[in-house]
Parts: C-alpha cells; sequence; structure tokens
C-alpha cells in the first residue's frame, strides 16, 4: 500500500497552468500533487561564446528551490555562493532533455532560458520540472513564430518525465517524497512524444535492483508519460 | 497623470494571501498590483554564533528574484555565485524592520528566518516584502504559541512599508516600474503600527530634492501604511 | 550632554588635507574627529561595458576600513573572499552622492574611481567618505582641464554629507562611535551646495522615530552640512 | 566497424596496478585502454558532521582531471575556484557506487576518502575510476583489519561499472573516446557481484534509443563487468 | 648613476613612526623614501584552530595596497574576491619572518595579527613592511607585559628587511620603483638583530647572476639593515 | 648522519621519462627519490590578454599536488576553491624559471603552459617540478620546430633547480621529506646551463644562518645542478 493509497501505477494530480507571470516569453506552474515548480522560458537574441557564428541557437536551463520549498529551510544557494551538486546535476538534465527535441539550427542565433524553480517541493521536482518547461518552451516558440521571427518550428517532438522506484519491494510511478526517502531505487525517465528514451538514471538507494524489476518500472515509466503527453498537448490546444 | 490611472495618493490593489505553500511556519503570497512575493517565516531551533547563551533570539531576512520575475531575465545570482549589492541592501533592509518590532528575549533561543521571493516584479518588491513578512512572522509566532514553545508573544507592533517618490514633478504614492524608472526620487518608508518611523531611504535620482517634497511624500507614506496596516489586521483576523 | 561635551549642534573638528599621496589624480585624507578617510580620485580612460559607445563617463566609489581601522580587529574583506553588505551598502551611496552633481557627458568617455579607505574608525566613516570624496573628485576635474582633456567642467554643484541622530531622546549632530553605538536613531544626509536632497537614510535602531524628531534632526543636517560645504570650499580655495 | 577494430562486445584492455603510490591505505593505477585513473583510498579517523555520534562511518569520492590528461588543455578547477557540473555528478556517481556494497556501521566512526584523478583520458574515466576504485577500497579495508582497527570486513559485495552505447546504430561495449565523440547514445552501468544493478545512467545524445536498444545495451554491460568483476578477483588474489 | 642620485649603498630616507593611530596594540607608519606602509599589531586572546591547547601563542600576517597607492589603479582585492598570488607571498614572507625571533610559547595562547598596509608604493613595500612591522610588535608586546599579561618578553631578537638589487650592472642598495623596473636582479633579505639571514629571496628578472654580485648584494644588504636596525632601536628608545 | 644514508653532497636517485601521457606536447615524468611529478607542455596558439597584439609569446606554469600524494591526505583545492597560498608561490617561481631561458619573442604569439602535477610527494617537489618542466618545454618546441611552427629555436640555455638546507647543523643537497620537516635552513636554487642563479629562495626555519653557511649551500647547489643539467642533456639525446 502506498502511503498516499494511489495504485502502483497512478501518477499525483497533475496541474499544468500556462501564462503564471506575466513578463516571460513562457510561464507555466506545474503541479504534480504537492510539488509546484514555476517554469519559464526567456527569449534572449544572442547565444553563448562557444557557438557564435555557428547559425545555430542554443536551450539551456537552470534549476533552484526556493529555502523553504522544503519541509526543513535549506540554504539559499545564491548566500552560499554556490550551487550544489544536485541542482547541477538536475539542470543539465533538464538542458539535455529539452534539447534533444528541438533543432538548433531552425532556432536561430538565439537562446532560450529554461528556469525551474520550485515553489512547494514534495518529491518528483526535476521530473516536473522537465514536463513543465516543455509547454513554457512551447509558448515561447510560438511567440517567436507569431512574431515571425522565425518561419517554422524547431520543435521536433514533445517530451516529458516521470519517476518510478521499487517501494516497499514494489515497483511503483511517481513517487512523492515519503516515498522517494524510504525507496529502494529511484529512476527518473525522460521520453519523447514518439516513444523513445531520452534520458534515463536509475540509481539503488538500497537494494541492487534486477532485471525484472528495471522492466517493469520502464513499463509504468512509458504508461505515466503517455499521460502526461496527454495533459501537455490539452493544455497547449493541440 | 500616473501612467497607471491612480490618484497619486492610490495604493494599488492589494493582496494578502496566508497558508501559500504548505511547509513553512508562515508562508504569505502578498501581492501590490503586479509585483508578487513569497514571504516565508521559517522557525530554527538555534541562534546564530553571535548569540549563543546570550538568551535571546533572531530574525533574519534574506531576499531574492526569480530571474524571470523581470521584464529583461536577469542572472541567477546562486549561478553568478554570490548575491548583489542591491539583494544584500533590500534583505538587510527587510531584516532591520521586522526586529524593531519584535522582543528579541521573548523569543527565547531561536531564529526566524523570514524568505522573500519575487515571483513576478513590477516595482516596490522591497516595500511588499516587508508588508507581507510581518503577515507570516505573525502567523509564525501564533504557531510558537500554540505549540506552547513560548508563553507570551514577542510581537511588540505591526510593521508595514511602501515606497513614494516625485513623478513628474508630483509627490506620488506606491510607484510601480513604469513611474520607478522615471522618477526624480523615490523614498521607501517602513513604519510601526503606532506610527513611528522605523526607515526611511531617499534617493534623488534626478533632480535634488526640497523639503517640501519631502514632507508631503512623507504624508504619503503615512496614509499609505495606515491602509497597509488595516489590511494586515483584516487578513489575521485581528 | 554628550560625551565628548559637545552642543548637539556641533560639529567634531573637520580637516580636509589635499595631495595626501602622490600617485592619484585627486588625493584627500578627511578628518572628522578621529575619523581619518583617505579618499582618492583616479582617473581610467575607459567606460564600463554598460556604457560604450553612448558618449557619457562614469563615476563610481568603493570603500574599505583597514582591518584594525576599529576599536576591535575586523576580518579583511580581500582575505574573506567578499565585500560584506554593509561595505557594498556604503560604496554604493557614496557613488550614487557624487554622480547627483556630474555632467556624465561632459566628463566624456573615462571613469573616475573614488577610493575611500578607513584609517581609523570613529563613527561617520560614510559621510567622511562623501565630503572627502568631493574634494578628491574636484581635484581630479580640475587636472583634466588643464590637459584640456575637458573643456569645460562637468560638476554641476558641491555635495558634502554628515549623520544626524536620536542620542538619549534628543537630536544631536554628527554622532561619534559612543553616541552611534547607543543611539535611538541614526540618519545619514547627503546635501547639494544649493540646498536639495541627495541621499535620506534613518534608521531607528532602538525606539521608532516620530515626524518632530525628524524635522529636527533635518534642520541639525542642514546646518552642519552648510559648514562642510564651506570648508570644501576654503580648502579648494573657491 | 568500431574505429578499434574491436567487437562490439569487447572491453578494451585492462590493467589494474595496486600500491601504485606509496602514503594512500589503497592506490590503485587502473587502465581501461589508454584511460588511465589514479584511484587512492584514505582512511581518516572521523566521520563528516552530519554523521558524528551515529556510529557510523563515511565513504566519499572526489574526482579529477589532470588539465592535459585530454586532447587539448582544459583549465584547472583549482586555478577557476569552482568543480564544474560535470566533476560533481561523477563524483557523486563515484561515491553512491561504492557506499552500495560497504556497511557503513561495520566501518565504524571513520571516513574513507576515494580519490579518482584522470592521469590520461579515452573515454570512460568514470566507469574505470568506480572498477578501480573497488580496489583500492579493498585494500584499505585489508589493511583496517590488519591493524585490527575492525573486526569484521565492512565490504558486502564488490562492484564494477562499464559503459555502453550506440555507435552508429549498433550496441558496443566500452566506448573510447572516438566512439563516445560520435555515438547516439551512452549509458553508464553499475552493478555488484551479485549482478544487482546499482546505477544506470543512459542519455541520447543523437536520435532517442528504444527498448530492443536498451535490453541489448543492459546484455553487453552485463557481460562486461562480469569481466570487469573476474580482474578485480585476480589482482586482488580472492 | 642611480635616478635618484643616491650612492649604491645608500638607502632612501626611512622614517618610523609609532602610535600612528590609535586603536591597534601597536601602530606604526614606516616610510622609506616615498613609499609609505601602516602597521599594526592587533592582540587577539585566542589561536587558530590548529594550535588549540598546545600551550603556544601565533603571529601571523596580512599585507595589502591601497588601489591608488601605485602609478595606476589596481583592482581592489576585496572587490575581486581574492587576494593575488603576489600579496599572499608577501604575507607570507612577512608572517615567517616576525615568526623567526619570537618565542611562540612565551607569548602565551593568544595570537597577534600583523597588517601592513600600503598607503604610498614607490619600491620596497615588502622590505619596509617587515621593518615597520617589527616596531608595532614590539610595542603590542610591551603592552602585553605592562597589563601583565606576560611575565617576560618572547621577543627573542629584532629583525629587519631590504632590498637589494642590480641595476645597470651595479649592485645597489634599496631599489625604488624606477629601479626596480628596470634592473636585473632583484633580492630580499630579511636578518636578525645578532645578523643572521632568516629570508632570502633573489629573482634574476633579466641576465641570470653570479657569485660575485650574490656576494656583493649580500654585503649591501648586511650594512642597510644594520642601518634598519639601529633606527629601530633609537625610535623605540633602546 | 642522513636519515636516507646519503652522502651531504649526494641527489637522490634521479629519473626523467618523456613521452609519459600521450595527449600533450611534452610528457615527463620526472623522479627524485620518491618525490614523482608529473610535467605536461601544453602548446595554445594564442597569448594572455596583457600580450596581444605584442609579437611575443608566453610561457606560465601551474602546479597542483594530488590529494593523497602526501604522507596524510590534504584537501583538494578545487574542491575547496582555491589554490594555497603555497600553490601559488610555486606555480610563480616555476613559471619564471622556465621564462628566464626563453627567448619569448622567438616563441611567437602564442602560449606553452606547463602543469606540474604531484603524483607522490617526498620533499623537493618544486624543484623536481622546474627539472622536468625543462625537458618537457624542449620537448614542446622541438615540436614547434618539426612542425615548421617556428624557424629557431627560442630556447637560450637550459634550466634546472636543487635544494638545499642545513639539517641538525650540517649542509646538505636535496633534501628528502625527513630532512626538511627538521631542518633549520631550506633553500631552493635555480640556475642555468651556463652557472647563472636564476632564483635563490632561502628560508631559516629554526635557527638563522650565517654567511659561511650559506656559500656552503650554494657550492652544494651548483654541484648539484650540475648533474641534473647532465642528466636532462642525456634523456633529451644531446
Amino acid at each position: 500500500m502506498r502511503p498516499s493509497n494511489r495504485a502502483p501505477d497512478q501518477l499525483r494530480e497533475v496541474e499544468i497552468i500556462r501564462h503564471y507571470t506575466k513578463h516571460a516569453e513562457g510561464s507555466v506552474l506545474v503541479k504534480f500533487g504537492d510539488t509546484h515548480v514555476l517554469c519559464t522560458a526567456s527569449v534572449e537574441e544572442r547565444v553563448p561564446p562557444f557557438l557564435r557564428g555557428k547559425n545555430q541557437g542554443w536551450v539551456t536551463a537552470e534549476y533552484g528551490m526556493l529555502p523553504r520549498s522544503t519541509g526543513s529551510r535549506m540554504d539559499r544557494e545564491a548566500a552560499r555562493g554556490k550551487q550544489s551538486g544536485r541542482t547541477q546535476e538536475i539542470q543539465r538534465l533538464i538542458g539535455r532533455s529539452l534539447r534533444a527535441i528541438i533543432d538548433l539550427e531552425k532556432l536561430g542565433e538565439r537562446t532560450i532560458h529554461l528556469d525551474c524553480d520550485v515553489i512547494q517541493a514534495d518529491g518528483g521536482t526535476r521530473t516536473a520540472s522537465i514536463t513543465g518547461a516543455y509547454v513554457a518552451l512551447h509558448d515561447a516558440i510560438s511567440l517567436l513564430l507569431n512574431k515571425q521571427l522565425i518561419a517554422e518550428s524547431p520543435l521536433r517532438d514533445a517530451v516529458a518525465a516521470i519517476s518510478v522506484g521499487v517501494y516497499q519491494g514494489n515497483p511503483v510511478l511517481d513517487l512523492d517524497y515519503v516515498e522517494d526517502s524510504a525507496c529502494d531505487t529511484d529512476m527518473n525517465v525522460v521520453m519523447t512524444g514518439q516513444g523513445g528514451f531520452v534520458e534515463i538514471q536509475g540509481t539503488a538507494e538500497g537494494e541492487p535492483f534486477q532485471r525484472e524489476a528495471m522492466n517493469r518500472m520502464l513499463e509504468l515509466a512509458e504508461s505515466g508519460i503517455h499521460s502526461l503527453l496527454l495533459k501537455q498537448k490539452a493544455v497547449l490546444g493541440l
């Protein structure tokens, strides 16, 4: 039995709210249950130094948690003067995931910054971030198309992400914080709209896991991501 | 004529939402028009080193802006590895303002961290932060009283803040971003419930200002803060 | 009675020594009693990146305290690897104050750096810094005029600063360290030669202050700054 | 055809040299072809603050590359003043992998630091690091047993790691730098001696990958790790 | 011919002014010609962590240059966020030199911080710093003796320092900035009152130097340091 | 008697291995007994900003110690976020020493980075670094000549370095760690192939040293460096 009484293959309630703040080209509040992440997409009309003059754009991500998004207050990274290894790992993951579905040449010489800031955390912040950032990116791209700054959408596919794990011996979908803290295995899976894997990151926090558990987790992830992709489409009116 | 069509002594629409996130002892979303700040109060059962063994508590504040809370994206301070001078100035101001109305000995040997994070900025983020942080602090104190961790409220008074300025030659209350960018003088005023001044910070960005303008700005501030104090009381059910 | 036996409206002995060190374009040792600050003005023939190509110059300030300028030794900021919030606040204040009286376009595409380094501290270091930095800036401008690097002085006015406060219930002028440590209110006032306010920063360290105290403090500040402006003129031979 | 002419399931030549340097409790030079990593295990008789008084030990890892271990010189992280996100990701992975096979309570209140420094890089430095660090850890544990500082080995299992990927459409084992730079998918797999998965990190650098490729890669990894575990045993004389 | 018309074995005018600032236990302004350094000695009643409980004291030094102590303005190290390699080299040299003549056990469990801040630079700042810091240290020790905090002076000897070099082929004493910038060899020599060498640091900036030049430079240094030791004694009234 | 039973004028066994790693233009493992340093020379086809457009090249050095190159593990400088004063001192010394024997104009507008990384430390790491870095530099220069990127060798001479000291009252050559920790005086000497001094850095760690000891140490250094220069020649086949 899961602490939330959910079925093993049941997502938390997912909500995706567009246009959440007014300045960003894309601004999405995504909720996976009590995990709430604000994802903004900001368009900048230049590329980082390593891409100058290469006729292509760039998509990059940054991630942060508000100090009291969590059960006990965390130090503010800006005050400590550096981002933790965990933060860097997550923002690198978000950036790679979104770059997997965009044609950087069609984007033109501009950068889209995806900022994923956790307002409230209850497990699964990185998968919520990827799922929400896609919608924010889509909105920013639509704006560029509307303004005729680009002629054709550089988006090749959709992307979404979910966590799976082994909790008390059973593979389950979309771990919340209570499950995440106690699980044996935690795996984050990122997939495209066409069903290809972009990222798989599985860690045995307790017992090492076997091929059967792995297979079952991948099935759960496929089914969960399928649902998320439908929600993205619905909220985008596609 | 103000760009927002407000009267010179008119506040923007103010909204104060308690219990906005679930983990913090106090969690308030405060809106001054399109300026939205999340203020959380976090109780920690220890004091910083310089206060150990002195039978008193501490109240301190940190301030941050989400990278795309503003019209064009700002660098993330955690990524740059340091807080700007402006950020430090503001968080020091918030901390002093709240300490002005609390009896640190009655608080006992604990720290209350006030985190003010700007979700969306449209001018006046520091005054909104102080105004909202007071409500979050009040909620955290109420919780300590309910849990009988303290016997008596250490709050001696309320506190709120507003900006005033000289815009196109006229003193006005509660500047929004458009006014703030173009004004000659910008002054932030912090006052207690009993009408005393806690902080006054006025800067002539263009023309130096004269005593008459100063006096008129202080009157506007007194009236605006009076309204804010009533809103705080109302939302706290006092 | 003030610890120094001064009258409430009495400045400490003020001394302004020009040409104190030999390399800088302007070099002034300013003494407000036992507070001694070395203010140098350094001309650099370029502007910071955000002003390039805009046909204007820049004036900026940095502030520091020698580790044993104070009663007990402070950590060296260079060794700690960052400037404190207080340091940043002060140097931002000095920079804004001096920029208030200079026409940056007439300065041409060059930067004047004002370095205010406290050799010995006894309260009022930021107001002494502003008062001395103006003289150093004036000397640097005179040198540029003499060398015919600029055709016309970009200085529009003079500027000076003083602290006022409420000590044991009485408004007093130019607080020394003993008063500053024990006062209820501390306010720094910056004014131009023509009597306009450039900056007002008042903080209630103990009791909040009322309008009457505010008014009396501003009168004291006006009178003190009037004396400082005369001393600046005298030492500059104007 | 692989650039190195290896069969798809063929490891590079693997060499594990114990006692490579003289000071460390465990010191191993591990070679996966032209990738050479020095792995040392250092025993420290205390634990980090978060574990004090909890009757358990700690195992942690740090990773670095010599500036010219690579084809073009990289900046020295010590000179730049911070470790890259990639470095932190790798050292966190190494630490988790080794902690997966050790009983921290049996280790007692001491820390074992695993330092993995890349002398020469040709792809696969993180998997070589994990494989070599296990041998260094084993040597350090043996020393503690010999000195009777611990009564019983805290090692519960062995651990080794290998990369797999999809290169020109074909799943292959143990990518070298040329393959790694051009592959579609890169996956690092960490497994225990008993065949359980500890970590799986797969990234589609080009095309997303499908379940069949995933299954084939996991088979290759299992077979490669089996060989590495035998080599570890042989060099340890087990 | 030297640019300053000095004889090869002639020091610049040396002045040592005690009690230069009022807070420090020792405060000395030392002048070697146009090089002016403020040396303060600050007593702290504790030792750094690595010496706790070892019944001995510590003497340490820090060095800094005011930004416009030099011909063109240097960046402020506190603003850049780190001390340069040169700064660290110099402050390590000053610290070692002073520790060479003090009995740290007799000092008791306290630290003396020597801060050497260059007000105006014209070559030889490190040797002026050492020579002045000794006098400041002596004053601080005298104060400890007067207050009966220590029973017996921990000073075993005096210490002073001077630079020598090869300028246009000729060995010369006490290089000023013009000579220092153009010399072939620059050597700093630190000696005790009893004529022993504490530090010798010689660098060939142009041509390597031979043993004869070395011998002549050491003779010049011995003679110069002899004069400095007499000046220290005179100013200390010994 | 020396702990190693060496005669006072006896070097440790010296070994210089060229082409130690495969990527660098010069790669040398140098051993002075149990001190092993990897010295690589990396050619970069540009110069630092302060030399741009000046028709000359640059040679610079960086130094590091692997965390467990020493008897007890040292913190990793990359993890602490800064290089120690000792590290900076050493890398500045190495850089100056190599620049002393190269004609930077003949090098052309390129930089050679010398990275000296200590694999195992037993005293004398800086002198081994200089001695090995010369061979790596020579190899890199030969490559530039072979590729006809430069027409003529910019090397004007060879350079090598050794430590000398006073151990138990006796001057000795090439101190190992046991001697270094207990010696009264430690001196590092850098000389060219033609017998000129490039650097002399002597420190009295215990008793100050006298001229006779100084003279004897210099003789020992000259003889030791003579041997090292022969070994460099032999390994380079000159």
